[in-house]
This record gives C-alpha cells, sequence and structure tokens, in this order.
C-alpha cells in the first residue's frame, strides 16, 4: 500500500476521510499561486520538453500562473519538430528565448519537465539525462519512463531530484479547464504527485507547486510505479478502451434488436457520455441505479451481473501485462511499425455516422438512463475499482483514475463529437492501447457477458456494489470538485 | 531465409518445385514403416510426455507404426495427473511399464517427446532436463521451448540432441487422418521438422522416422526458430484467432442487412468451412474467385482489397509481438490468472446457438460461395502468407501454416460443429492466443475494412493476388495430398 500522508513546507494541506483511513491532500486554487515562488525555490528556468496535448497544455497553464514570477517557463523541441510552429503560435519563441532545442533547453532548466511521447522517451532519455546541469530535477507526468528503465535495467542519473505531477485528465482538459477556471477558482483537473528521488529536499514543494499552477484542484500523493500501473491500465479499460469496446457491442446489440441507427446511438453511446456521465458525476455511481424504476433496475441488475465477470478478468488481464511490462514492449513495437504511416483510424464504425444526428435531438428531449447500458458500463467501472482496490492503489487514484477522469475530463469528449475526439486527444501510448484493449471488451461482452444477461441477477454482486466502499471515497472527493463542468466546444 | 535441403540415409527422398527455387521433402507412407528400424536405430524407448490432443495423438500413431519393432513406447505423466484414466483406457498401463511418473519415464526413455502444455515445459523442462540418461534425444511438436529458453536465458543441455517434429494440423486430426489412412495409404497431417543439435549425427533420419510413423503424407525442412514464430502466429491469425473475428463480424454484417439468423450463419461461418474451404483444399486459391459470376466478383474485390490492408497491419502486430517474446510472456501471465479456474468461454455468441438448425439445412442444398465472405478470408489468408514470405519462411511452412492446415485440418472442426470444437480441441497456448486476436480482427473488420468496401476496389492488390507464386506452392504441396478429406464425427 502507498502511503499517502506528506507534509509541506509552504502550502497549507488537508485531510479527507477515505476507507479505512485518511489521505493527505492539498486543494488547489488561484489564491494560492502567491505561494508559487516559495514552493519553487531555486528554480529560474522549467523547460517543457514536447508539444502534445499534455506539452502544450502545461507549458501554457505554468506560464500563465508563473506570470510575474520571474520564472522563465520554455519549450523544447527536437530539431526539425512540426510542433514548432504551434508553439511559436502560442507565444514561445526562439526571439525571447522560450523555444529551442530539447538539448539546450534541457541544459538550460533548473526543473526539466519531459512530456516527449513514451517511445521518444524510451529513445532519447540518455541524451537528455547527460544535458541535464548539476541539480537539476527532472519532471514527469507519468510513470513510464520508471517502467521502461526497469526493463532495460537504466536508472535516473544519480544527484537529481526526480519528481511526477500526473493530472487525471487529458492534456487538453487540462488547459481547457484552467481557462474556465479565470472565473470559477479551482476549475481544472487533479493530479497526483509522486517523489521518487528527493537529494536536497525540495521535491515535496516542487511538485505541489507544480499540481498547483497546473490548476489542479486537489492533489494527492503516490509513487510512480503506482501512478504508472493505474494510468496505463485504467486508459486501456475504463477510460478508454472499455468504453469503445461497451458502445460498439451495445449499438450493435440494440440494432440488432431493431432500433434504428440514431436509437441504437441515444441509447449507448448518448447513453454514456449524457445522463449516466452526468449523474455520476453530480451524484455518484448508485444514483445511476436508484433513478430506475423497477423493471429498469431489474435489467441493470442482470446487465451488471452478466458483465462485472468478463470485465474483471479482462482488467486483470491488462492489469497483469502492464506490471509486467509486455505492454510497454508492445508499445514500443508498435511506435517501430508506425514510424512510416499513421496509426489505424478509430471511429470509422457505422455508429458514429449518425452521431451528428444523434446530437442534434438533444434539444428535442431530455435522454432517460438506459437500464441495459448502465449496468454494464458500471459493472466495468466497478471492475477496475475492485482490481485496483485489491493491489493497494490509493482510494483518490482509484476513483481519479476509475470514476472522475472519466466523466469529468475524458466522456466529454466523447459527447462533443465521437470515440476518435476522446481517444486520439490523449498521448500515442493511451491511442495505442485503446486500439489494442477495445476490441477484447467488445467481444467478451457480445459473446459472454449479453448472453448470460438472459439469466437472474447475482445478488451477492449487488449487494457487494450497494456496499461498495467507492461510494465513500467518492462522496469525499466530490466536496473537492469546483462547481464548474467541462465544456467542450 | 531457412535452408530447406537435407539427405536421409535411410529414406528416400523427393524435390518439390517451389517459388524460387526448390526443397527437399520426404514424401510419406505405411509402405514406410519397414524403414522405421532403421531411422530409430539406437533408440528402443520412446518417451511421450503428456496426454493433451498432441500427445494422446502422437503416442497412439508411434506405437501402432512401430508395433512388433520392439520398441517400446511410455506414456510419462506428472503425479496426479488426470489424464491417467485416459491414457489407461486406450491401453498405456503401469502394468506392462508403458505408462509412468513423467520424470521417471524422462529418465528411461532414449528419445523423449515433450508433448505437456507451454506452461508446464516453461515451470518443468529443468527438472526434466536433469533426469535424462546421457545421449538421449529431445523431441518437440514446436518451438515454444526455444523461445521461452531465449527468453529467461537458458538453454538446452549439452551433449543431448534435440530435434523437433511438428505437424501441422490439431493433435485430434493427426490421430484421426492416421485411422483414416489405414485403407488409403498416407493420409495424415504433414509435417515440418527442425534439427536443433545433433551431437552423433542420427537427429535427421530419428526426425523423419518420428514424422513417417506419425502418418505425416509429406515432411519438409525448417527451423525450431522458424516452426516457432509460424506456428505461434497462424495459429492467431488465419488458423483461429482471425477466422473467429471474420465469422463473428460477418455474422453480425449480415444481420444487420436483415438476414435471419440462420442464413446470416449459412453467408458467414457455413461459407468458409463449407464452400470457401473446400474449394481452396482441391482447387487452390484463385479457384475461389473464378467460380463467381461477374457481379460477385466485383463484391470479391471489394472485399478482398478493403481487408487486405487491415489484416496485413495485425498480422504484422501478432508477427512482432510473438518474435519479441511479450507474447510467450502474455501467455505464462494467462496460465498463471487460469491456475485455479477455467479458460473463459470461447463461441457463447448468439450465432453459435442456430449451428445445429444450419447444420440440419445441408442436406437441402449446395450452398453457393458468398462473395463478400469469401473476399475477406482470402484476404486475410493472403495477407499471412505475405508477411511470413517477407520473414523469409519456406513455401512449405507457409503454405501449410496458412492454407493446407486451416482447410484440410481445422476448418472441418468448425463445420463439424462451432468454433470452441476448433479452437479448443489446439494447445492451451493456441486457445489463449485465439481469445487474444480474434477480438482484433473481428473489430478491425467491422471498423476499418467493411466500411472501405463501399469504394471500388484496388486493381493493383487484385493483380497481385492473380499472379502470387502461392498459387505455384500450393499446387506442388497439393500433388502430395492424399486423396481423402478428414471426417469429423
Amino acid at each position: 500500500m502507498t502511503s499517502t500522508t506528506y507534509t509541506s513546507r509552504v502550502f497549507p494541506l488537508e485531510t479527507m476521510e477515505v476507507p479505512g483511513g485518511t489521505e493527505t491532500i492539498l486543494r488547489g486554487g488561484r489564491h494560492l499561486f502567491p505561494l508559487l515562488p516559495r514552493a519553487f525555490a531555486g528554480v529560474r528556468r522549467i523547460g517543457v520538453i514536447g508539444w502534445g496535448p499534455q506539452g502544450r497544455a502545461q507549458a501554457l497553464n505554468l506560464r500563465d500562473s508563473l506570470a510575474g514570477s520571474g520564472i522563465r517557463v520554455t519549450v523544447g523541441l527536437r530539431p526539425g519538430s512540426a510542433s514548432a510552429a504551434d508553439a511559436r503560435a502560442h507565444g514561445f519563441t526562439e526571439e525571447d528565448g522560450t523555444l529551442g532545442d530539447w538539448l539546450a533547453v534541457a541544459a538550460d532548466s533548473d526543473l526539466l519537465i519531459l512530456l516527449i511521447a513514451d517511445a521518444a522517451l524510451a529513445a532519447h532519455h540518455q541524451e537528455i539525462f547527460a544535458a541535464l546541469q548539476p541539480g537539476a530535477v527532472i519532471g514527469l507526468s507519468h510513470g513510464f519512463l520508471l517502467g521502461h528503465l526497469r526493463e532495460t535495467g537504466g536508472e535516473f542519473p544519480a544527484g537529481h531530484g526526480v519528481i511526477a505531477v500526473c493530472p487525471k485528465g487529458m492534456g487538453d482538459s487540462v488547459r481547457r479547464l484552467y481557462q474556465q477556471g479565470e472565473e470559477i477558482n479551482g476549475a481544472g483537473i487533479n493530479s497526483s504527485y509522486a517523489v521518487h528521488a528527493d537529494p536536497d529536499g525540495r521535491a515535496t514543494d516542487l511538485a505541489l507547486g507544480w499540481s498547483v499552477a497546473l490548476g489542479s484542484p486537489y492533489t494527492f500523493r503516490t509513487t510512480l510505479d503506482s501512478e504508472y500501473l493505474s494510468d496505463i491500465v485504467g486508459e486501456r479499460a475504463i477510460l478508454l478502451g472499455a468504453v469503445h469496446g461497451i458502445v460498439e457491442s451495445l449499438h450493435t446489440r440494440f440494432r440488432l434488436a431493431g432500433d434504428d441507427e440514431i436509437t441504437a446511438y441515444e441509447r449507448s453511446c448518448e447513453n454514456i457520455t449524457g445522463p449516466i456521465a452526468r449523474t455520476i458525476s453530480h451524484a455518484g455511481l448508485r444514483a445511476v441505479r436508484e433513478g430506475l424504476d423497477t423493471a429498469g433496475r431489474d435489467v441493470f441488475d442482470r446487465a451488471y451481473t452478466a458483465t462485472y465477470g468478463p470485465a474483471r478478468e479482462l482488467v486483470a488481464e491488462i492489469y497483469d501485462e502492464v506490471a509486467d511490462g509486455t505492454e510497454l514492449r508492445s508499445v514500443i513495437l508498435a511506435e517501430r511499425r508506425l514510424g512510416s504511416r499513421p496509426m489505424s483510424e478509430i471511429g470509422g464504425s457505422p455508429m458514429w455516422s449518425v452521431s451528428d444526428r444523434a446530437h442534434a435531438r438533444r434539444a428535442e428531449q431530455a435522454l432517460p438512463v438506459e437500464p441495459f447500458t448502465a449496468g454494464v458500463f458500471l459493472a466495468t467501472m466497478t471492475a477496475q475499482i475492485d482490481e485496483f482496490a485489491e493491489r493497494g492503489h490509493p482510494w483518490s487514484e482509484i476513483v481519479n483514475e476509475s470514476v472522475i477522469e472519466a466523466v469529468d475530463s475524458l466522456l466529454p469528449y466523447m459527447h462533443a463529437r465521437n470515440v476518435a475526439h476522446m481517444v486520439d486527444n490523449c498521448s500515442r501510448t493511451a491511442r495505442l492501447g485503446a486500439r489494442r484493449w477495445g476490441p477484447r471488451f467488445q467481444a467478451a461482452y457480445e459473446q459472454i457477458a449479453y448472453p448470460a444477461a438472459e439469466r437472474p441477477a447475482d445478488e451477492a454482486l449487488l449487494a457487494a456494489f450497494d456496499g461498495h466502499p467507492v461510494h465513500e471515497a467518492l462522496a469525499a472527493a466530490a466536496k473537492l470538485r469546483p462547481s464548474v463542468d467541462i465544456s467542450v466546444a
């Protein structure tokens, strides 16, 4: 079990009640920005390497939050990077020294945040490490590099602090909610932080400062290992892969039962991104079932209990493969194959061709929760929660990686457009993982879960859901949730 | 490129024309059985460890073929094995010394054939190696152990011959066709052989004798590496995984287009296991398309060219993961999870519930080739052939692992009953692989290939199919094919 208690010399901390104990958390907000210079003591130059969705969002948020502090944020890109034009368009320029070659930026930073794609990180981390000045701190936003170093027998360079701040949402939402938070103090994406190496005692407050500057409503402690596992597993399961498999399989199911394409879309995809996600976000998991009538609850219960077993098996399989390093090897192999051609399209199946027409009907009616869809979705979510809890993850990590990131960061993107808009705005590792595992959920549900939903519900599984400790953990996290919902154009 | 030329001191060899050269092959048959004692010179006791589908088939065929030779075949099982009763029922008994503890049998064998499940082999090969008597030869039926030793830094024990004879069909068909071959000389399953270590020069004729005794119509040379890669990839692709994904996706497609369940079954699964497999088996790949009318060819062409790309990408992905060892690690992880519970069911989707009713209609009509289904199936098969050819596999291995094993050994099992009867009669590694990769083909075809089949066909891809060297290789192999088709009760 990861320790979740910590202290800060800079920020006022709080205690959050979670099942079986408490976690220390830092409630964020713009009122803390005046404390940032103290948190970043010794840091004059922050380098952000990479301009993918996370790189862009973090560089912009850090620059805005640190405006006037004298701390400079510089973006580093590899030679010939196609991203340079967009970075310039966002005000990072060679002229004022805020845009440069990645190794030059690495050599010139007190805190170097590595946000290039995982495969690039695997290929180039040694050059970057070699460029660091003495005492510079390495910043990460997930644990991939730790996994890669383990797999290849490498190590972080001695004498450098190694910290991570990991927003529990895609880069685009990290920026979008931060901007919306200009009016509503504290809107943003929750983050975990980890201290992997702390040679001079500055690491915790540096990480907390970084998280506050990103706009995190609350920040909780984890380890790089725990973060890596929950992050890579979660995006393959309920966050991206599983939810794609769910909506494809449900759409087909409703079509075969006689629905027209748009109705089938509304009962599957639109139902999850609409009323189900909204209910969970505002009232928790149990509220979804409690809002159903008696007949609806029976359908929910049968779908839930038929789905839970196959979902749990798949999440356990994903977890094993991520923990073993095989999933990471697959990502590296895929990147090699993709060196010369684009990633396969996601979202070309017939169901997505009716997204626009389904969206156009939103004004006409308030869509009720479809009980079968709700049962399947919540069973998958609970299976991931249970797997994470059994493997000893902190409760904040569990609820953020299984529930909050889904309903408050990712699903709004699928709601705004389609599955590609959600999946392909995430990291390449996430995009590859969703393509790899989504079909497993689709097939297991079509072939195993849905036929089993003809049978009566398993009362023991339902009782476990009703009395699940996650409801308490989610309620505690909800108290820290800003009042604003993300708005995806 | 693997060398495919070899000589024998015992058997008369032939030369087979293949694209770009020739391969040495041994045409089998019962008329060669009198040569077996010379081939097995120095071998008085053959131990077969394991009683899965391959163990049972090979122990029985070897015993029958060597009857009267004075060479004894003994089955070795781990203590408490649930297979002992079935081995006894087939005449292997403790009383006459033909059934015993695996380590005791290992210590008492001149040729020890290892046919236990891959995970058991991974866990116990060192104990087995330690039990061998000096000079005993190790026999394998696929290259899994080589891959595992590479992955773990282990080695085969020095001073022992290491050979492989690898039937290109499931164990059940190895036995079934051997029995049907009592009347028709030479009926059986083709095998490859490999010599991995040959300290005393006996290895090639030992392997050829073993293959003749199994009833192989023809035997070709490969390496353990090449066999391992083509075997593990093939079963995940066209042999088991892909064909399952194909029939699931096509059944759904035809249902959504308005077919009733049985008609959809006939146009998808029944079409592949029936007229398409039969045509390929007797007349080759091109004959499938040539049998269609003009409208049918247009449908075939669009389905073929829309499917080829996604199929090739998936086969390349599978090949990379098998070659890298990640697929093997996944199998070991899966076996650990499955230690205490059964493997998930395959074949529980709605389409299989109508198998019996579809089979009952067979007498009423001769099913015509469904052009869309044929295009999808042949594109997937050709994608695998091309990937194998690009990676340098011998042509005999390519056509056996991509075409002959499919139409003459495996699909007849799905034709007789359902997908589970085909997949779950194979090795555990194959069963796990089919569950892992089948859904990837299903999803890629539903989401990428089928929507693309609305567009005109790609003439370059069709020309490549028409002039493909595989047709020549398949025609050469067909000359060695016994006249009997497998009959699955």
